[in-house]
């Protein structure tokens, strides 16, 4: 089996655990930010937890109402900008810890005036160290090249973030969401099964809307790294405004389907694709009947899951379904070409 | 000859109009963001001119310090979320002024206590009349529906706003950006005998940092438009963060290659493609000799252009790559597939 594979089933798990042993911490923040409530986010990362902070922006803004802006970590790293960031908080996003631009932008943001706190896998790396607190991620190592569980980890981290700054979130409901993974996780032989019918797709367009979009580009990422798919993102939005015109008649499409507001865009793509060569996949749950019973082709997750909580159990079926089709390829998803674990560059 | 080709050559003078119309109410806004600065600014905006906002987050951050944030427009048009805007400047970008959710973004933003500012290149349209202030693009009616002349219209406007909220900018130099349009347009004959080359591509991946960043997803986007070419694009940056394990042997790339503190990324990554099966084509000016002079194969703008003022130049050999490589292709590239010229969607 691979490592992908193992440790994609070890994020019920990871996600416990991250909870239990960080909420102290959470509390902590809670009443700092309380006393000192941020008027601006900033959230600095790279790949996969770059994607994590496009959650965090949805997430943040959506929960909070504060403004959140990601960072472009060249304006710090190359450019060397100076900000205005007196009452900003800076969230610096790294499994490793050691991704040497996203460091870099927590420095000067220091420097700068902001608060800063850093999310990361790593208790003993150069981010840990570096803000002025920390989530630490507790999904154990990741040996795998391709990230799952410090994606879902740093999602957590997120919500817990949200729920520092004042969001209407309880901590019960955070509780929920290892069970919701393991809901996903159930879906892993039917995801095993299907896997064969893409052995020979080239490309493919993942879409998601709100808070799940930051999944359709952590999908499609995992699409890109393991099976060299080429693999397009886009908002049911943005797909409608250019590159529809080129995507229509050759790809399939992965959409996350939850209920909930973003259901009415989503299913209005997929109606139009229906009219079309396309053929869709999507990924829904027990709240969204229309999506469920229907006879689409779909991942279906058997709970019941407000939207609010899908960004977690969502991807678990993406991931899964790119460790088996990476297999069905003959390649091995823990060694992506060109690849290695950390990153550093400028 | 398509509208799209007439469009790009109409560029130099359109920019030179926008220049001179708007200066006044340039230098009224400039005043009023002295008493009032923002500490905040939020740009909304979609498709192409969302390329255009992408560049004004990297400019206005870089030359003012007040941090940048992309709106969302999801957030506001399907989860209601309410957000804290006091002291912020809110910027709506949109060719046609009639892009539903960019004014639903601007409409909430007013009611949030935002100052809100329309970027259009319509007089009459909703978003002309939505804003406090208005930035018209006076590019004259855009006709192909692959869009050109405006983007570089909206990229002049962003230098304005810039030079408003008290950038370090000079008149003289924005004076300059028509004749660096007309120098990059000096290319054409050489785009036209080149596109045959890649009468059969089929991908692409475009790559751009800092403020041409905006350039690779806007060049990006007229190859996926006009040419039906899979274009994937990435900061150089980003590339090696997952995507260079597949983009790696099939695609041709194009760089963007400016002097100044993005040329060392953009040479190492040009080093390491030279040691694939990959074959790159860079955008670069006089002042990036090592480039200008190298025996690579290029689109060489004759003129000496400081890194701040490559964007609109730069673009443009890109836009009529597209509309000749489309012409190559037997495509009209004036009538995308599945396009209209606007978009309105939620």
């Amino acid at each position: 089996m691979s490592k992908m594979l193992d440790e994609i089933r070890q994020q019920p798990e990871a996600l416990s655990k991250t909870l239990k042993q960080e909420w102290k911490g959470i509390e902590k923040l809670k009443l700092q930010f309380e006393s000192y409530p941020p008027r601006l986010i900033v959230l600095a990362a790279r790949g996969t937890s770059d994607n994590a902070a496009q959650f965090g922006r949805y997430l943040l803004e959506y929960l909070t109402g504060i403004p959140v802006s990601l960072a472009a970590p060249s304006l710090y790293t190359l450019y060397g900008a100076k900000f205005d960031l007196e009452d900003a908080l800076v969230v610096g996003i790294s499994q490793s810890g050691e991704s040497t631009d996203t460091n870099i932008v927590l420095e000067r943001a220091k420097e700068s005036g902001a608060f800063t706190l850093g999310v990361t896998n790593e208790a003993d790396s150069t981010l840990a160290k570096l803000g002025h607190a920390t989530i630490l991620v507790r999904a154990g190592k990741e040996k795998s090249v391709a990230a799952t569980k410090t994606y879902t980890g740093q999602l957590m981290a997120m919500y817990m973030l949200a729920y520092a700054l004042g969001a209407n979130l309880k901590l019960k409901d955070l509780e929920g969401l290892p069970a919701l993974a393991e809901k996903a996780l159930k879906l892993e032989p039917q995801v095993a099964a299907l896997a064969g019918r893409y052995r020979f797709m080239q490309h493919a367009v993942v879409v998601g809307r709100g808070l799940n979009y930051a999944n359709a580009f952590e999908f499609a990422l995992k699409l890109m790294e393991t099976c060299y798919v080429i693999a397009e993102r886009f908002s049911s939005a943005d797909l409608l405004h250019g590159p529809i015109a080129m995507v229509d008649p050759h790809f399939p499409a992965f959409l996350f389907a939850p209920s909930g507001v973003t259901w009415n865009p989503i299913s209005e793509l997929l109606d139009r694709l229906d009219g079309t060569t396309h053929e869709s996949l999507i990924i829904t749950d027990k709240s969204n009947k229309a999506a469920y019973d229907s006879n689409r082709r779909a991942f279906r997750i058997p709970a019941a899951i407000p939207e609010l909580f899908t960004p977690i159990p969502y991807i678990i079926p993406g991931q899964l379904f790119a460790a088996y089709l990476a297999t069905e390829k003959g390649f091995n998803p823990d060694q992506p070409r060109s690849l290695t674990k950390v990153t550093q560059n400028l």
